[in-house]
């Protein structure tokens, strides 16, 4: 859950609208949250909130009242009772909007201490995925489900291009080869990532991290290239589609005949050209691009936190100790160093 | 109107399943029509089609059926009828599916032959374009379509991206520099293809092709990236936009108060995302996406077409010129030329 | 003139290690310059340098001492002296390295009033592209160059892929029509730019600017891809070139035989593949690459100045009139307005 | 080894020129070789030739003569002579070229039949990979040099960035980060090929194929992508690099002090740049770029050869099933399967 989009160009505790979910009150009962954060996917049959620290905050005074981590009961209106908790009245009541996307509004909500995990604590909040050793496993979750995604998309890019045999075509092929590719980097990464994996520092089996920040970072653009593909390969036949209605509607006769493919007859054609339309044109498709661009973080961000995290230093000391070795084996050789000879022509 | 898709490894006459619109009898009365062609956007408001030839055909004697242009009035059951031609019981008959695409299917439909143009003629039906000189004419309206829907593009990200001052960070600023770039490309196009217009064969003033091939070839991969754009500067905004019956509804406080951006009031933000979310994101979109790339033809065999009309031979020869002359100068000097001694290092 | 790289995070007036070129002393006789300028393509026969503003200088009063303009004499050792100007002996000397890029170091050189523009002005330096008109007749002159490069690189790719028959293949087309589409580009910006040439306020006939800003974002990456595809025309071809010199050698009459190529005999071919060796794999080519990418400014940079100075409101007021009346629309038929509703089944 | 360039658009057996090694004559002493075959990096030491199919072959009778495997010794003026080889008179002969690229030319080179491994067998040839499984070892191997090319090559980014300080920016960290997915893709995919590593049907330990495949498409695009970040990286400092004479020549107080970078003294940032001037901007680079491009065939070959050899069938049959299983739901609720309401609003 992370805080609404406001003023993006400032940190949370300096905007000047002020909507954000903080604390704004302390009481011997618990701390009160008023504000809001966005929540990607609210299970409709929650019956609880976990709200966990989401962007890094900074550690002055006015950052504190933002960082927190607590639970909340949810009563979502219309949706049926699950028994019937005392934190209803709590008043936690989340907006629904379209797909399941939401955003959850805390009207002055008591949060008692026994459900107040992390308070006033920023560099707790900060430091939570990485001391508790989490990101792996839930980079693993990612992945596990990248994996199945593109195993679907390569299906249905071969289910198309077999269908109206475009398969025959080199640059055809470039693409579905592109669809292997990406299928089988993703089941590589998981692959490594389960055979490095060891336990962590608490003894929970942990998988290797790199191989899946590797999934993170670069399958989001896979996934919007996958889409392409299949709009590539549908092409012109994605724009009328007829629905299944008219299977067995007035027109029946003139569907069946008329919407054949070299290699499947109308009803299939129309079911598969159908799902190439939900899974590469829809507004479906759009908001699962957006999901996988967005949903384990801002891309531009994410980039800083792996540069920031990743182990620079032995890789430059190699080069330097490359630069030295050179230069020691000229000055024995009475010469100034000159890589460029290296280069041959360089 | 193109032919359908069924077996798109073979030429419309070699087809198994023969589902393209073709001759099948000739009469005194005229030409007897079976078949289907695909219409992109079919006006539902329109009295009479006019099948012109579409992919380029095989001069051979089976693809001559394929080889005709006409006209024939539509009977679209369910559209108010205007007016009541004649060639309503001819039964030119188009389904009608999503969008306003549709495939319009011939059910032996008896064309008079003062309707019919072209009568197997492939090369009549192949030239077509080219002898009448039409095609700039067209990448014109192409053209003009395109510039008008770069700047629709760049104004919606110029507004996205100030509601919530995300245009103050470098990255942003290059995104928004990019839709100015395809906008702007557009527009110098065409007024290029202006400026050089002149009185084709026949006397119609015509604006010169070259650029407007550019804008043909070049935007459509311009517009996917431009719904891309929007996509990234609305991020995890575009993802849990109310809809506008929220802003009067039960929790209209809460949308009001929470999806206000730092330069935009709630309401003025969500028509601004709903926008956004329609033009990037929905099945809308989707569409728009595919029918730039394919409503002038499959980009693969367009540009195999560019490069057969090209001029290439002026430029072959400079560059032969060019070594020519420089294998002169070196034997004047009586060394052999090396080409690479003018890279420098090279 | 660009100021030396040392620390790119932060300005040059905050530098640790003060390097570029500066005002020293003022005396009556003139201004004092201490510290270096890197030159992209200083011509070895140049008498005078004139150093004028480069990059965007704060208002501050440490700033102020970059914020000058001048023109000094060369004095370079080893070059042919030229007459023998009395501001040799003031010492500027610039420092010849590879290609023709250089770095002028000024060792304390006085500058006599006389030939000093700009003084300690930050804003006239900052400004002084702008206000002078200037900025679009230099980018006249990159586009026209632009052309020229890409009319060549055109030329080379058609020579190659005749030469061994590849344009057969529709792949081998669809790089080829990349080739055409980026020369035809810069055609089309160029003589858009002319088209709408006016004169400026100090009355200098002055090309449009916008078609020229779209060259010189734009063409850097297309330049670059460019290469790529003289690399991919090439492919392996490029990698075993005999030199001119075994034309003539021991092994002369296997090269004869052995490197003809369908379309070409051997010495033909190999001048021809010599010549993209040296066009898009050799040193040269990278150099080249990376002045089109930097000679005119950072790109990142660029884009940022590009999007401050583009008139945004002009598209963003029409966005905004769009929304009002929708809703104008909608609030007279009694309904809440819809934006989705217009996209259909958006 | 792989056949000359002549006419890439038929195959070998079809050419007008028939320059491609082949036999030419069988006797009882062995079979006689003529014509050319291209050798990409023919180590100057060796004795043998090892003289394998290269490209597939057609099953015709034409086409076997092309159909062969064998070795030969190497004969090569200006060598050291290696032992003196009876097979030295045989003429096979390589020329030699730049890099340590060539063409190895037989003049009608008797190979004794006890050097002969593959005779005019075309099916043994085009199956030989495939049949002995070492297209897993052989991808091993380029795996593991392209994980070691892109260690270095991030190692270099990592350097170059620290050295001016450019590594606090948002987007050079966003280059800096694609160079950590190179790398750890390159290494996922490494490590994942030999966690599943099992005994061929030979009995030899073999890597798991698709890891290695996957690394095989698209390392080359992330080779070429990694020079360019090294170039963006290094900029306008990449033009003008001293060589590392000028650091003890007339001007070298001056190198030394207009040559650091925030982070670095002269000498050192000199070493770097001039290292990444060789490996990204040089002649060295450009063929570095070539040799990953087409050492291990041409890409778009390759493409189609990996959807040739992919299990297809298990993934489409998945989509099948989806599609049934669809239908079967709807059927028993008494409905027709609408795809699209899975879509949501799709």
């Amino acid at each position: 859950m992370v805080n609404p989009q406001v003023d993006r160009s400032k940190p949370v505790e300096k905007q000047d609208k002020d909507l954000a979910a903080k604390i704004v009150k302390e009481t011997d009962a618990g701390i009160v949250i008023r504000g809001a954060r966005m929540v990607s996917t609210l299970c409709a049959y929650a019956n609880d909130l976990l709200v966990l620290p989401s962007t890094s905050l900074a550690t002055s005074k006015e950052a504190e009242l933002y960082a927190f981590g607590f639970s909340a009961a949810v009563n979502v209106p219309g949706l049926p009772a699950v028994g019937d908790p005392p934190e209803r009245r709590l008043g936690a009541r989340p907006a629904r909007f379209d797909e399941t996307d939401a955003m959850a509004i805390f009207d002055d909500v008591l949060v008692p201490w026994e459900r107040v995990f992390i308070h006033r604590d920023a560099e707790l909040c900060n430091g939570l995925y990485n001391r508790t050793g989490i990101m792996p496993q839930i980079m693993h979750q990612f992945a596990t489900k990248n994996l199945a995604k593109a195993e679907f998309m390569m299906g249905l890019g071969f289910a198309i291009a077999e269908s109206t045999n475009i398969d025959q075509h080199l640059h055809v092929q470039g693409m579905l080869a592109e669809l292997i590719e990406f299928t089988e980097f993703s089941r590589a990464c998981l692959r490594a990532s389960e055979a490095d994996a060891a336990p962590s520092s608490s003894g929970v089996m942990t998988p290797a991290a790199m191989p899946l920040w590797t999934v993170r970072m670069m399958f989001p653009k896979m996934f919007v290239r996958m889409c392409e593909i299949i709009q590539l390969l549908g092409a012109g036949g994605l724009v009328a589609v007829p629905s299944y209605a008219e299977l067995a509607g007035p027109v029946a006769a003139d569907v069946a005949t008329y919407f054949q493919a070299a290699n499947a007859d109308s009803a299939t054609r129309i079911k598969l050209f159908r799902l190439a339309f939900d899974t590469a044109v829809s507004s479906f498709s759009g908001r699962q691009q957006l999901y996988e661009r967005y949903y384990s973080g801002d891309p531009v961000r994410l980039a800083g936190t792996l540069y920031g995290l990743y182990d620079k230093d032995t890789y430059i000391d190699r080069v330097a100790a490359m630069l030295d070795d050179l230069e020691a084996h000229h000055q024995r050789e009475g010469s100034r160093p000159n890589p460029s000879a290296v280069a041959g022509k360089g």
